[in-house]
């Protein structure tokens, strides 16, 4: 590292997740205090930095922000400066405005740049490095499906969330004999649906890397009748699918049955249960209920880790990279490594094994 | 009272709410230790009661059962025994088996009968009483609309269910600027609503009693975003409607637009934001979850104040009676001036009041 | 009212107490929305009042508080403008500093001002006022011990941790066959000891308003053991005494046995629970952490309820007047009425009676 | 393995800990179904084997236990087979009674037992294997300070009760301006109030393993008055040391002054802040609180596969071994690597270093 660090961005992008606050506090303490650094956080993901939406942080800034929920620079999904909407002639273009980022990255003098985010604001984050900016990563995700880290923050609360609510629709299922369905989130990876159906008791995992027949559902379902447990609760995640492809059911519309996806899977599976069995069977969406709230204590500090170890890695000079937990320490990885392919659940997964021998059925 | 008790009979009727334990628990530990008295537990509500399902139960079938929510006695919505489905050469009729109850209570030898539920649990309680059954009931209902009592317990549950749903969503909201819309239970009354909308800084609360027009919330909306307030939390009843009617929005099927009502009416509200105004709108339908868990404290003491009461209703011989709340004492009411007709927010209510003194708006 | 309201004055006094914000965010918005009106928050108590420390409070101030513990005002248990410490000729003395409060009113141009406090607090309130300040005020305390309102904020969420408290305590008593002592808030009044041992299944209650006798409360221990319950659990306010007097134990100090109070009342039971039976017992002591947290829904809506209902007393011109709660309704009654003579538990109180049914000991 | 297993034996010994029954559940539920075995629960830890106290357990005993704290099978510290209390002649004295644990074992014709305790019972089962008992053990103990696993189970949920009680002590500190101070478990290692300190923002932590000067603390207090932080947060672990041996205070005792130590290590820490600033302090000792309530997710999931992994082990012959967290994985290491020698936190331990860089002082 050839030249002297004296300042330095910091943005949050992407989906909000429980401990984004954890990171921004920690990196501005280790900051300030540690090196004497300035920090500036842009605000809104990349948005800020493409529209210069920016203010100092100091320690005061971040003080009681720690065991609080979404993130005090603002995010968003949108924004990406390689691929910006703008209105060209009443029609919708993108544009590269990368450019943009340059300048404002020069205005405030910073040295380099800290993205917080999941795999698409990783994925600006090395593309910006690659065009020559100073970028370090830290990996967010509440969906823990990130590549190359044993786990993003975020994931814990969002599990406990989940079994939280599992614990819940616990009392309600046995008290009416009910099959109780609960869709997490997990669109493309089931870590969530698999870790809270665990913690949670469920006699049914649905996950998008397993398939399923809702035959082999209802057997469990009607297994456990005959051993007289006449509830069972199941766990879908949002990105769960039927072996026969997608699952639409027969709704009247003005007169004559159409086919209609009834809402998201877990509507699906409930239905298919009530339809199919003679148990009554409700649903219930988690929704965005799993990205708020306050972390956990192991994501808050997973968290301040991941935002020391984020300053470190810059004072080391190590662009291009991402801080990344690896057993129990934290290491780097390059930011090339850890996007562009989701971490699913693989089938000789520990947590999956560990759910077989419990009895607990994927529908297959 | 003419004849000595010598035993009781007890069973929960209706949906599932916390702290029916709680009553079982201190109606079984009043009746068998201050009175000497043997409790028969019925099973699922009167099913049981027609079936012939049934248990003593004594001190230790109650302990450790004060913080879980549910009912170890088991619930139904169904089983009306004056209204009993039955196939008849291959159709489904009602028939009234109600002396098949009385043949039950005979068989227990029950002097008395508990009944605890809603609305409909306690009418059908009250038709047994004047058919010659010695019953007493107890208020329950997680959306406190029941007349004749100040407050049911499960809903202080439910309300800090909704409550902490919203604390979770606030931060979700502030982050990402978006409207978040929390749909919570209340078909007819929009008690948990209005407290939890109350409770958790909603800036707009949706009850089935106001009928509300779209326009002004997003006047709401676009006010706070004015004043430089970027989200909105809306919190909607299940049954709210709005003023012009039910709400469908215009959907493809089959290539035309069809009107299709999309989920329920926290869907619609969310839709039509995204539609009238540039917010992001997400929605979280909170379903069961607000009948589950353990219930809060206060719940707890209400509920076994009402245990504790039952049992004294009995022994002063109050048949037809209910325990009730008022103000802060526990007294008695005619099981006819509970039913019948749902208690419902009144406009001068002073929950409303005080949300239009903060500005919360009702959309009208 | 002669003069036209256009500036009122905020301040919070006394042990800090869950809800405080949630008073302080509703005479904020009800006072700048409602009534066009400009608030001034004097800080850290009376203290504030006479040191000049204050600022002007609009609603950005109060945004987000709603949920938290604590005051972002400020509060202290010291500093009476009536009895304010000063050093004289290097001696403490106490003088009235009462004209400096005035004076810091008038600068201000303060036309009313807003008590926010218990029996010490609202007593000064009440000096303040028959010295001729408009001044309304807010009971608080979480051991729910003043007179003239049934209930005060912060009390359910001191309950509801105390709850929680022996809630954790059971499972640790069940597994260990151990009887576990919690000691908790209440000096004078056992409020808190009395609705928590209800609500968290507690055997065995101890409240000041009680003198027990440890002998009756090893009688019920052991008891308990001979019907095969082997576990006991014991709430203690902190106030607890003993029939005969203060409790001291032998204690080896310097080679020969002294008489010495150790700890609280809580270890005291503990201690001779351990010396009279052949149980292990272990005390925790709750302390500040009844005082602390996220306020309850129910106390959210009580404290948001008594802040619109202050700025509505202001309006009217009841000076010399506190919010207070009767049944459901919020009313009003001359502070003279709420200080000097603190609401205890009359042996006659429904949760007393309902404790005595379900079999729980007082120790007599 | 030459003798097929048919049925195994298990007990819980030592401490509760939340996650107990999730082990337990696992255990039973996994040898039943998956391997068809007898399961055979001895009660009261070794207590049981030694006077045989057990029964059978099937799938409904475990029913419902996963959330549930501590251990359904019950547990004690007390009866060591090898060295068990007996009177004689009046006086007490220890004797071996191991012969007894393999009549027991002999009866139940129990072809392996898991142990699942801490250092205590870790240790008694490996004196068990080593005297020809077929045992495997699963590490437990909040204090996570067993050697040889990365992580105990019932720590993630002492952590999170540790972590909530300084959520709720800030904001009293923060109102009130109050040096807060926290006594947490951990004799001999401070792992919990290192944890604990982080996740909760604490500005001192004060742990066995690095005496502390009392000096040291408060100037990190003045430190922080002086940047206008008026509040400090510290953590004590109860072995925590001042680095000039134990701290007495004087007290009045009898009219002369005499060295006491008063109550724990966090009365003296507070006391001393006290005396030697001009700051208010109180002290909450968690105590129990810290082994009690419903397991975090993180602590069932890691007991359900400890639980998985024991029966595993026995399966595999694997007998004096203890299943063990390396990572992600569960593997399995001698009972003689995990015994004997607790697991202290080193000085370079990524969490201290963390805490360092976040200007956290251990009071040195």
């Amino acid at each position: 590292m050839t030249k002297a660090i004296r300042r330095i961005g910091l943005l949050t992008g992407g989906g909000d997740a429980p401990g984004l606050n954890a990171v921004i506090r920690a990196v501005v303490k280790t900051a300030v205090r540690q090196y004497g650094l300035t920090v500036i956080g842009f605000q809104n993901g990349f948005g800020g930095l493409i529209k210069n939406q920016a203010r100092e942080m100091g320690e005061n800034d971040v003080a009681g922000i720690l065991p609080r929920g979404g993130t005090i620079l603002g995010t968003t999904n949108r924004d990406n400066p390689f691929h910006y909407p703008v209105l060209k002639g009443g029609e919708m273009a993108f544009v590269d405005v990368s450019d943009r980022v340059f300048e404002n990255i020069s205005i405030h003098e910073v040295d380099a740049l800290i993205v917080i985010g999941g795999d698409g604001s990783l994925s600006i984050a090395r593309e910006l490095h690659e065009k020559g900016l100073n970028v370090v990563g830290v990996p967010k995700t509440i969906d823990n499906d990130l590549s190359a880290t044993d786990q993003t923050f975020g994931f814990d609360t969002a599990l406990t969330t989940a079994t939280e609510a599992l614990d819940k629709l616990h009392t309600t299922a046995e008290s009416h004999h009910r099959v109780m369905v609960l869709e997490v989130m997990g669109r493309y990876a089931g870590w969530i649906a698999l870790a809270a159906g665990i913690a949670g008791g469920a006699d049914v995992i649905l996950i998008p890397e397993i398939p399923f027949d809702i035959n082999k559902v209802i057997e469990k379902v009607n297994q456990r009748s005959a051993s007289n447990k006449k509830f069972s609760i199941i766990v879908v995640a949002e990105g769960a699918k039927p072996q026969d492809g997608d699952v639409v059911v027969q709704r009247m519309v003005e007169g004559s049955f159409e086919p209609v996806r009834l809402g998201g899977i877990g509507n699906v599976v409930a239905k298919q249960i009530e339809d199919l069995t003679d148990k009554e069977s409700r649903v219930t969406v988690l929704g965005h209920l799993q990205r708020g709230g306050s972390p956990t204590a192991f994501d808050r500090i997973l968290a301040t880790r991941y935002g020391v170890a984020a300053v470190n890695l810059i004072m080391d000079g190590k662009y291009g990279h991402m801080v990344s937990l690896q057993g129990i320490d934290i290491t780097s990885v390059p930011l090339g490594n850890a996007v562009g392919e989701l971490r699913k659940v693989p089938l000789d997964n520990h947590l999956v094994l560990t759910a077989r021998q419990l009895g607990i059925s994927f529908g297959v």
